[in-house]
């Protein structure tokens, strides 16, 4: 049985205390967050307990920490995670700077720890099906690979201003996918970008429609188009075009509902937004996390893919300031 | 907190028990089986007790009961329920012969118990939105139902000896749907069958591929076809054509991947069979029945609603045996 | 060289006159209409000449004729065509009373004359692609057809008062597609309908929705459901269920137009009507009967064909009037 | 009644002298073509005289041409029409010289000679309904484009070797789809491109997989990728992503069918190449030329069209030679 405790309360972090309460090889005892009556609710719907960070560190019963708490304190837990010998799941990510994400992977590298980095779009079911085809050589070669992500709407100004950025905040999910889809490390990036949804966007020192073209060694292409609105939903698709054939996943539409009248055929929308599309893609990397802690598997997703994922976000930033385009 | 006890620990008795368990306002008491080491095992896992129909009926603690043990058993155990005063759950159907359906419904009625039979498709949320649309008058006033329903292949000649036959086995499902959807009751039926899948299934009596019509009072009319085989998975569709449009709720494909290749264009199959499909209809279920459990609402599945599924599956046999359409 | 008479120079005589001048083996030499107008205004465009039926039976120098007149005139012209050595196109139906369609084929018979009727959907190439598949075996056996035909909206009361009714007017064009299909013919009908569109169309001895079951030797059923009404454009589809899989030919939409906002993803309606749906099946229709007359081909359609398609139209009815399936 | 001359006897002048055929207000008087029994063939076919280069250009009755010959002889072709004030059809490109399409343009407006360049794909039903959608502003401000196009399989190498490069031989198209579509010229362009389909491809000189993104003054910014191997069929799709929604216009299927086995659900491929999937665009296309010539229409396609989507072609291969994104 895994003993675990998480940091930060809030709605993701949630999603998580559901996860581990399901699996019956792990289970939730601890529960830190600044705000303590967000802890106490949560603690008190699994059984765990209200506790401190300086508690979860020094209690030797607890095996594995997640981290669900804000991206200023990511890094800091980690290390204290890996210094007192915690199996670590973390939440993109793992800190803005790369600086700072490379200091503490060393630390996590120095301690031998297990880190797990939550990217959690390579578990939606349809994404690793394009992944098991792809790999399985169903089309062959991969030579050009779309990924489409859009968000519903725009979030707050205010957390726009200390997200990092779109590259940084949004489309680290998809350099992520890009690099892993593909089974290589870009060698050059290309940007551009504008705020066409919302000038106040622009204004902030942010964009929120982005095309960045990443190039392989291999001679692969990809292209990925964000968009910080999508009046239809959340909009989740990727298509890699091979050798082969063509692999495509789709968007999962609110139900397989069809009404035809006058105006046309109308299908579904999407999915309203990443809670509620990637509910399973959720459960199952928690699952896969609580294999590697319980020893049953290798991490899915490394420190290495985090840092990875931001160092390619920089460089998509340079690129899209410089209008050169960026060799890795 | 409702106290429930499962009675059958088989395949769908484990469905139901996961639900309670996840549900907080329900725990599983006790497990019944006549297999002993099932119900040890399954009691095991939820913390509840191995127990027996007359501890179960003669303890007050218990407030509700879920009959998932065989069919020859269900008449009996909803009359005892209704005896004891518990809320009864039954999976469908009450009993294969409507004299003993009515005389066990009078039990019933003379207790004024809660009885919720299990047709577990009304909770699709596919089948839902599409009831929803229909309610709201999207397409107007409904003339043409379809409802197509396969199974990815017959069971073994042994259970279908037994089944009641394609009428009231597989199809009593579908005529439930007409009638719940449609909002009538048929005035008319007719049939064609044959073992077209299987001489095997003709010689024990049964067919294995039919349409059944229906006729209604408002002039609507309504077709049910069924296979006890469909190689590409379990097919569950129903089309509803109104005044002033159509309604489809498609089938609910193992992922949204698509492949194109020279072979075509390929998306995947429809999910496998009933507990891969129905899953969340099976969670929203019994969701629904704790709520009536708990007097916050009432049956969405009454018995008068098995009986009139069975009642018109003895027609739609009556049709079939005559060639002469049965007037209800 | 074949040179064309065309009787009837309304909407359907315009398609198959476009369609003899595209073809570089055939040229339309006569046309006749009760409408001289027409029939001047049809020939002025073509380059051929106004004629008479007297006219056109008594020159030699015409090989073929087009039967796109009233129905209640084609019996007789099949006739004179067969006596005058013509190959004859006839437009569905030959008439309307199964006896003169014997007494008619008789004579053709007699003449060993060529005859062709227009079952235009036959040569659809989304349905020509279904039966290809079905008999490639790429479903194995066929055992449950399904045919969905709906018109946008009803005729007036008027043609519906001389149509012969809907069986025999709108649904002969899926018997004979359900016998195509099959390669079989029935040897069983059941019927329901009602005039739930229209109660007038009930009150002039109509219906207007219909279902009709066909049961076939082989053990194979069909089912064909038919509207006078679809609000979303003209719906034909058709579905075979088989062995090995499933095969559907679904409806041409406008255009591959989708569009996605807050109501959902709307996708193009079917097209309008029959002209628009059947343009290139109408064009592929006279190009086989072109080389029938040529003597490249034989008859795809034969007036046998009509005359099964008729039996049924008047076999469901028999069904619809006694409420008895009828055996054929 | 329109009197037109064709140069260039070849796949896709065939194809415009069936339309010419078709068209009621126009006929094909005269052929050329260096390779004069391709000439006779197409002239006989629709009645027309073999003809030279001088007796078009000196013969008043003729009112228009189509050039439809080699790309090097356009350009001259262009001048002496309009020298002759004769109408002008010509076949993208003008010219694979910037610098010569500039000349022969300024030779146009001298003589103020109507030039209509054949940008085809403007014309297709699917990509028209998607510009008519977003002129009527039914998904607001469009703010991202994306462009799929690929082709079957890489045409010989002699060909690339003369072909001007992907971009001025095959993007060309998508660079006039994606001014068209936004009503807008770019601002920047930026490429990736490689030789991953086949090597030899890049040892000539070219690339066969492509990225270009365009940057416009609204802000909107618009992504074409290219592939000269599909195979699955000629892909060629257009998404456009708004303020208000999405509109899609999908791949032409061969035809509706739907086959569901165990290997999945398989709908048909996408019609073969330019020939099939723009039959109807092609029509329309001369249509509208004829309309022009006739003085009823302006041309939908002008010259500078043609100089503007060559100009864009140009700066992509300047952005991939250099890396840095292009101003223009």
């Amino acid at each position: 049985m895994l003993n675990v405790a998480l940091f930060g309360a809030g709605r993701i972090g949630k999603v998580h205390a559901a996860s581990v309460a399901k699996n019956s090889d792990a289970q939730l005892l601890a529960v830190v967050d600044v705000h303590e009556p967000s802890a106490r609710a949560l603690a008190e719907q699994y059984g765990a307990r209200v506790s401190s960070q300086e508690a979860v560190f020094s209690d030797a019963s607890i095996d594995a920490i997640l981290i669900c708490s804000a991206t200023n304190t990511h890094a800091d837990l980690i290390e204290a995670g890996a210094r007192s010998g915690k199996v670590i799941f973390c939440e993109k990510p793992i800190d803005l700077s790369l600086e700072r994400v490379k200091s503490c992977l060393a630390v996590v590298k120095e301690h031998k720890a297990k880190l797990f980095v939550g990217f959690n779009r390579r578990f939606d079911k349809n994404f690793r099906a394009l992944k098991n085809a792809l790999t399985n050589g169903e089309i062959g070669k991969a030579e050009l690979l779309q990924i489409s992500s859009r968000d519903p709407g725009p979030p707050p100004l205010d957390y726009i201003k200390v997200s990092g950025g779109l590259f940084r905040d949004m489309m680290i999910h998809d350099l992520d996918m890009a690099c892993w889809l593909m089974g290589e490390t870009p060698v050059a990036v290309s940007a551009s970008a504008s705020s066409v949804v919302d000038k106040k966007i622009g204004e902030a020192g942010d964009v929120d429609t982005a095309i960045v073209t990443l190039e392989f060694a291999s001679g692969a292409l990809a292209v990925i188009t964000n968009s910080r609105r999508a009046s239809y939903g959340y909009d989740q698709r990727i298509e890699v075009h091979g050798e082969k054939g063509m692999l495509q996943a789709e968007n999962v539409l609110e139900s397989t509902l069809i009404k035809s009248t006058g105006d046309g055929v109308v299908s579904q929308k999407p999915m309203y937004f990443f809670l509620e599309r990637y509910e399973g893609a959720y459960a199952s990397e928690l699952e896969s996390f609580i294999q590697l802690a319980n020893g049953k598997a290798e991490a899915e997703v490394s420190g290495e893919d985090g840092e990875r994922a931001l160092a390619l976000a920089d460089a998509a930033l340079r690129a899209l300031e410089s209008g050169q385009k960026q060799r890795l």
